[in-house]
């Protein structure tokens, strides 16, 4: 399934499965009092959306509007430097262990949705990604189980404010900026994905590609990070692990490219999907 | 007031009131239904808190198992490096802007509670905190109205498990073991304290002092922290914010100071309160 989380015409939050360019299956219709959210469903009830599919209402896709895929995730893991292209642009060491920093949900924007670029800054960076997102809770998971603890893949653009995530040695500002962390459009559940290491990702901005991986160059892989992971923290249905950037990002070319009003910036996963944003600035 | 969240005997999550050792105003009987927990309350209930307090049902302090002030903050923000003689024991350079790293609410123990020592380490460390707790919401806060959006102060150890905190640059997972968060015991009301800069901090492990400063000393002070972390994100009512650690770390002892099953850590802050736990290792 491709799952979204949107907001009806009536202004009602719900979620559903895309069935093809036009049509999404209304899920929450049938499921919403079980489930109130995707972050709730993807934590046990997938097989009963997949039996619901074809009895759900249908919505017409231009009904609603796309909301983050998991709008209330209770943790947004990032890794840092895990490709490493990129790991070289930016002059950093090898790492035995993976760079992870966080981000809050207050920072999310849905796919569509503009990309805020904030008044106190001009350096607005792409960092086109791969989002894992969790289905089963666990800690201490092991490598060779990490995957049963997938409930399926998005696009992320981990929009970054270089000088605020270099104010000091922790990332943490830079990453936060409200309007600045694109997820999505759609949760595509893992059986609908036959070797995610084998897709390709790709950064465009307005139209022209700015960063392109396998997702099999990862210097840690996703098995690895989410048992690294889960040795400090509990691992959560609905939370998301943005898996890191390639190489390539406008803070590191020369001359530098940051985006700016008007631009278009889009992030596609070969079987996970296309995020597409427009960059605003913030209204004063 | 002196506002505590607890479960009862019955198991029921609340919050309430100290009124002196032995007693405790049970709020939430009253309140409950408006304000279902603590950060709800100094989100908009304070005023209704104050006017119901001889009336609400009294709990003795017998009859309830505190929990971390706030169980459920929405953002957990640390300042690192906040106090000279720290940075100066870490050697870490001076920085013109707030080092900010994040916890997750999962890694929170109430006051009383004890600190967990992974099994994967035994480099815990204490770092004793004063935690200033949002009340009002705001972006973009200035420095000059930044108390009228604190609602109370508590004292938080900011436990780290010092290796995973050096895997990389970032200190996300040596910052996040479960059980290496103490938050409490009480979130004293912002008018209890008649000047909170001019408070002592003092951390003892096994009864000796370990760390003790003023709250003047910070090098960023509380306005300005808020400002800060209020330009790249919204603060919401019960975010929490751990204000860094003064000098004197195990980490940075010779011979450094770890601690083990046994130990007792008390964080006490004047006016604010004494948070003490035990620390146990990790069940296998």
């Amino acid at each position: 399934m491709r799952l979204l989380s949107f907001v009806t015409r009536s202004g009602q939050a719900g979620y559903g499965a895309q069935l093809d360019e036009h049509q999404v299956a209304h899920l929450s219709a049938l499921l919403g009092h079980r489930y109130p959210d995707l972050k709730s469903l993807i934590g046990g009830g997938l097989d009963e959306a997949d039996a619901v599919l074809r009895l759900a209402p249908r919505l017409s896709t231009h009904e609603i509007h796309l909301l983050p895929v998991v709008p209330n995730p209770g943790k947004i893991i990032c890794v840092g430097l895990n490709y490493e292209a990129h790991r070289l642009e930016t002059g950093r060491p090898v790492e035995q262990h993976p760079s992870i920093f966080t981000r809050f949900a207050a920072s999310q924007v849905a796919a569509g949705d503009p990309i805020i670029r904030p008044t106190v800054s001009t350096k607005l960076d792409y960092e086109g990604e791969l989002a894992v997102v969790i289905g089963r809770p666990g800690r201490y998971i092991s490598a060779e189980q990490a995957f049963e603890h997938v409930a399926g893949y998005s696009c992320y653009n981990d929009g970054s404010v270089r000088d605020w995530q270099n104010h000091s040695h922790q990332f943490t500002p830079g990453k936060n900026f409200v309007g600045t962390g694109a997820f999505g459009p759609a949760l595509v559940t893992r059986d609908e994905v036959a070797d995610i290491t084998a897709q390709t990702l790709t950064t465009r901005l307005n139209g022209q590609v700015m960063q392109q991986t396998l997702i099999s160059d990862m210097i840690f892989s996703i098995p690895q990070i989410i048992a690294y992971v889960s040795s400090f923290t509990p691992l959560e249905a609905g939370d998301v692990i943005a898996t890191g950037t390639p190489g390539g990002v406008g803070a590191k070319r020369d001359p530098k490219v940051w985006m700016k009003p008007g631009d278009v910036v889009e992030v596609e996963i070969t079987q996970v999907g296309l995020l597409r944003n427009p960059i605003v600035d913030e209204q004063a």
